[in-house]
């Protein structure tokens, strides 16, 4: 992987940054967060302003440019991506490390006097707009806005903006039809007294209309906006999708139905003037519900006085607690997948220890060509992690040619990954040897399996937040001085994205919303050494309600259920270093996989698959 | 306990809510929060408002009164309490729990439209004051500063502002001089670009100048402020106590000094004027640092372009991190303290279970005794929680003649108690059983112990931050279905304030710093079954680094050596709930008891006792 030279663009773009047919002021510095318009985490090939100025494509990351320099902050994840993705002309500022400054701080340090930040509004959340501002205002700088963005008018061959068909879902996958999710939805607003609520992320868009597309690669989202009246529904949408027959159906757009179920639809690109109407019709007391990541373009159509911002909205929170149909999808799609990855492991492990000729990208390959055999089978739901020995230590590795290595008996192999279904999102991570681990290797990967498990087999009250779990999966590390620069868990969608909100399981997340039976989450705790491997065993859990032996002041206990059924290699595990229990959770998880997945690889006539599963969920035996 | 009977006194608050001598225009509200001008937990009798007019007297709570309601919010230590010492008047707020509203929302709920809210303006931090003002603004109501404090117009017999000698501490106690606290906070001063720093909290100038007081009981602080520019230091203090010829000397008040180390002595009264001075001599870009938690009154003196706030200031950082003086002077505390105790369990045992005459009065008064002949005692470092049977559920109960029980061989007894030592302060709780305790008092003892333990033995890297840790004293509790509702430690003061900042362990402190070698925390879980019983194992404990077999990143890290060395009922332990690991630490911390305790015993003559700590620190012997 050699570095994007970016030279000549940014030439170009300090260029923009001072015309006149751009800015009216020049700006001395311009800032090009990660996102899109609707603050996604994966974004389509449009919105890739980021990576197109840097050359650093991961999923998380801001640039900003000025005259002088060129500066990119990400996360621990990235580190070493960043530093071979960017070229001289980027310094990686390494979020979470105590001397790395913060955006506000690092702009602070090097503007002159009196200099104008840029921005485009569409792209900054309205809560990262008003720290960085205040921020700057406050050591005598101004953040602008700038209508068009800057990276796009240099980007001459930025594609277009994709519209592909939708997806209908019927009631048999979503337990509960979009008309019945406006009610609630209506019943929630009347609760906080808002009479207007804003439908800005993707995710919430889909799901809130039982929908599903494929503009962004992974995420089976669709680029629209939705405006939900006490009486009225207005759906902000591009292109001739709503003339496709099945969706008129599901959406009932020529059906006479109660006006407060009406659909009006409209087009994606009047937004923002059909808010500001909005804005402007507003009487004393009426308010707008709007996430506080929304976009800074957005939440300013709404004066201020008749805002109502929160950092979760009430989709989001209903999105998270899965109904019966869907955590019924969820298990039916993990059984499928842990299918696919029986055979991927079986077919890995004829192939790589006699012949040796299996690449990252074949095996990642591989596992999408098992996974796409399975019934209801859509797309993967992010970028295979197919990664050996160092190759392991990159946390978001994505193989390509110059980096594809070959999976050998000498290194620890790394698999995270993960599909769409129409019935569920999966995401697995496992990690194997294929020869003879050393010592050192098994030793570390125990460390990991026992934080694994601590949070897996965790009992905690109704209430608690998922945060305060994270230090479970350290603890083992803790103790002999090592540790994972990543959070342990993340919320996973129902055939949606495979990263969402309001809750996971993190030291960094202090906003989430608290754990319920039916929240879906994954548990991934890691380790990693630069230069050497990477180890990560990773499950979606469902959280469940936990039976106790007491139950004090009847607040109810809550715990995990593994959905993922995938074998942990026994191969990598110090069964010394278990406890009794932590070997009985083994052993109890691999008797299950034997059970569910045994039955399923058997139904689908997998028997070679079904030999290596029962060879893999041997008993663990420890000598006491 | 009989509630305080307040009919009267809320009918003339109402009064003086609405009278034109105190008010400009009649407020609909009126709040009277627990602290004083310094926001102090622990306050001066003439401080205690919010006692005065609703009976409540625990450390935390704030009384709202209005036209028709009076309602008191405190935590889950003090729900018991307050249920107990207010009359019908009052509408207990449990915060903490779902369904209690937050004083903001509650005061929109019940206030009509357009509604002023009075507040002193000197008792309000300000940053309180920025998030109530901002939700009753957006709610149509208008948070508003009276000068004159509201209860103290009505408190005819309200006591004098006390005045006591001070103590100077040299530099053996403190390893540090004022004079190099001075340079060291002047250049975090210069490192932040600020101008003058502004000192609120009474510990925090306790701490500055060595000096010590006796203003406020339990803490050794008294009444001053002061503000440190960088070529000057004002010290605004009352009385005659800056007469003494010892503080003279000590604070060098008629040497010829540097004139950046002339201390000028100003009336305490006259803080708020001169901080206006300072207010309005301000050039552009010259900044004043105040703790975000100053009051409103002292915040507002700053111009807001001019104000620098952040929530911890350098003073109270530096002192969490105790330097070798401090933390020996602690050691000596600790082990004077552990003294006493054994002292006092060895006479409870003679007493209380052939006699039974014992009560919870009795005992608390017979531990201060003990403390009391130790050398350089100064007074208790907070009040006694003797409580048995019930009363130990009543998390911060203090014993008064009308709930006095006496100790038996039938119920669970809990001590929580502390003295302030010239050279260092303590805070330890046991929690014993003079007859045979049951098989579950025992299990829930024993699941608190494991919590203890969990926190105690925890390794962790540098830079982790106290709440990290909070779920580890939990975990055994929440397996069976049991809890807390209250923190797992605080930060503790050498000498000063026995809760202090920036540190703790809980699961609701997201703004502690990050734990460092040379902090002091208290480690103490518990369970508490109301009308039943109370468990607590409480130890102060002293952050030091820990030798772990790898370093992940150079980070080196970190673990706890616990300075409170006092037995641990074994009786009272269910050894096959244990660990072997946890059944160690046990023992080894017995044996250090043992032997640094058993010296000091011996070397004071304290035969008993030390036969005693020898019977109570028996190996544990767990049969596998």
């Amino acid at each position: 992987m050699s570095p994007k030279i970016t030279t000549e663009l940014l030439k170009q773009l300090r260029q923009v940054m001072k015309s006149p047919k751009y800015v009216r002021e020049p700006v001395q510095a311009y800032i090009v967060p990660s996102g899109d318009a609707h603050q996604s985490e994966y974004i389509a090939p449009c919105d890739c302003r980021r990576a197109f100025i840097s050359g650093f494509d991961g999923s998380a990351g801001t640039a900003i440019v000025t005259e002088q320099h060129a500066a990119m902050w990400t996360d621990g994840r990235y580190f070493l991506q960043a530093a071979h993705q960017m070229d001289n002309n980027w310094t990686l500022m390494k979020m979470g490390l105590k001397d790395t400054p913060t955006q506000e701080d690092w702009l602070v340090s090097v503007l002159p006097e009196g200099s104008k930040v840029g921005v485009d509004p569409f792209i900054i959340p309205a809560d990262q707009w008003k720290r960085l501002s205040k921020a700057l205002r406050s050591a005598g700088h101004d953040l602008v806005p700038i209508k068009e963005n800057l990276v796009d008018t240099i980007w001459t061959d930025c594609p277009q903006r994709p519209c592909k068909p939708l997806l209908t879902l019927d009631l048999s996958y979503t337990g509960v039809s979009w008309r019945d999710k406006i009610v609630a939805l209506r019943s929630k607003m009347a609760e906080r007294k808002v009479l207007w609520f804003v439908v800005t992320a993707l995710d919430e868009v889909a799901w809130l209309f039982n929908l599903r597309g494929s503009d962004v690669e992974y995420n089976p989202v669709f680029f629209a906006y939705a405006v939900i009246g006490m009486n009225t529904i207005r759906l902000f949408i591009d292109g001739d999708r709503m003339m496709d027959p099945a969706v008129r159906e599901h959406l009932q757009l020529d059906s006479t139905l109660e006006p407060e179920f009406k659909i009006q639809v409209m087009p994606y690109g009047s937004i923002l003037s059909e808010l500001q109407a909005v804005g402007a019709s507003l009487s004393p007391k009426e308010k707008v519900w709007l996430s506080d990541k929304a976009s800074y373009a957005l939440t300013e159509a709404i004066p201020k006085a008749y805002r109502y911002l929160t950092p979760y909205t009430p989709i989001c929170i209903a999105k998270a607690v899965k109904n019966v149909s869907e955590t019924e999808g969820m298990r039916r799609a993990h059984i499928k997948d842990a299918v696919a990855l029986c055979e991927l492991f079986n077919w890995l492990e004829k192939e790589v220890v006699p012949k040796g000729t299996v690449t990252e990208i074949i095996a990642a390959d591989k596992a999408e060509e098992f996974r796409s055999q399975q019934k209801d089978f859509v797309e993967l739901s992010f970028a295979t992690i197919s990664s050996t020995g160092p190759n392991g230590a990159i946390i978001h590795y994505k193989p390509v040619p110059e980096t594809n290595r070959t999976l050998s008996v000498n290194e620890i192999y790394l698999l995270d990954s993960g599909a769409q279904y129409k019935d569920g999102t999966t995401d697995v991570t496992r990690t194997m040897h294929f020869g003879t681990p050393s010592a050192y290797e098994k030793e570390c990967f125990t460390y990991v399996l026992k934080g694994h498990i601590a949070v897996s087999a965790a009992i905690f009250p109704n209430g608690t937040k998922g945060h305060l779990l994270d230090s479970f999966a350290r603890s083992a590390l803790w103790d002999c001085g090592l540790d994972y620069l990543h959070g342990t868990g993340h919320g996973v969608g129902s055939f949606l994205n495979v990263h969402e909100g309001p809750c996971g399981i993190s030291y960094k997340t202090f906003a989430d919303e608290p754990l319920e039976a039916g929240m879906i989450v994954s548990d991934e705790p890691g380790y990693y050494e630069d230069g050497s491997f990477g180890i990560r065993i990773e499950n979606v859990v469902l959280v469940i309600p936990a039976e106790t032996k007491y139950n004090f002041k009847n607040r109810g206990s809550l715990t995990f259920e593994p959905l993922t059924l995938v074998p942990i290699q026994t191969k990598m595990i110090d069964v010394n270093l278990l406890t009794q229990k932590e070997c009985n959770w083994v052993n109890d998880y691999h008797q299950k996989c034997r059970e569910v997945i045994g039955a399923e690889l058997e139904r689908q006539g997998r028997h070679e698959a079904l030999q290596w599963l029962i060879r893999e969920t041997e008993p663990l035996i420890r000598v006491q």
